[in-house]
């Protein structure tokens, strides 16, 4: 069992934006979906700038003790009418360099998640993974998540 | 079969927060995390100007031929890095009253929604549906959605 590796959680900025798109492109469903191009297309840059200002969206990485990015993560605080007017935080684009996996890295990004939504006052924290993906729903139900709905996505 | 209520999609008014609510309580699941008093609690106003005043946001309501509020759905516009710097729209609290239902009201709403995600050019759909609402699952399937993810929540 590799030891644990403690990373900084920190909000990314544009320098992060290739090894991000790095680590969503080196993934088995998200892979085909990205472009890895030197430099990077201009796309990833624009997005980044809108996720950048908008006051509700946390991207962040993580960090380990030499600098180095190993994860990312994406936070979204979304207000709604339901459950007595409460905040609820969508958790999405979550990775770890492949290189760096099971040392608890995704663990410490997602508990950082659920304490900042819970500091924003929400009452829930939700996410969509892909069927495929069974150890990452193991991952988060031993964080505390329940397998309660269907996540459903219509792509164009 | 009854006949199809043809509405008027328009965004949700502070006057519409009382009706919005009373949809969202008159439901099985989330009928006991609403508190519908009169006057409304404060906290169900204080969440609807935080919506409201959010550029990524429409709530918006379904409004019949005597301009009677029949149906509610909010839209959330997220951007993100993944799929070349995509955005997604998430498709959340989606409610038609109980008595208008059956008359193709939810399928205008979802059709808006889908319309205003490509509009502002996402690339994905996504919502949560819980496991026990089987009839909304074959509803979004009958629209073109897949129930590609699994959805987690963790609550407070």
């Amino acid at each position: 069992m590799p030891a644990i590796t403690e990373v900084t959680i920190r909000r990314a900025r544009r320098e992060d934006v290739s090894i991000i798109v790095a680590m969503l492109a080196d993934d088995p469903l998200g892979g085909g979906r990205e472009r890895i191009e030197d430099p990077l297309p201009q796309c990833y840059f624009t997005a980044f700038a809108t996720i950048d200002r908008d006051p509700n969206i946390q991207l962040v990485v993580a960090e380990d003790g030499e600098g180095a990015v190993v994860g990312c993560l994406q936070l979204c605080i979304l207000p709604g009418l339901s459950s007595q007017g409460a905040s609820r935080g969508l958790i999405e684009d979550v990775r770890v360099a492949s290189h760096c996996r099971s040392r608890g890295i995704g663990e410490q990004m997602v508990q950082w998640a659920i304490a900042e939504a819970r500091a924003k006052e929400c009452k829930l924290v939700e996410l969509l993974t892909h069927h495929s993906r069974v150890d990452a729903q193991r991952f988060y139900e031993r964080l505390g998540f329940a397998r309660s709905h269907v996540g459903m996505t219509l792509r164009f």
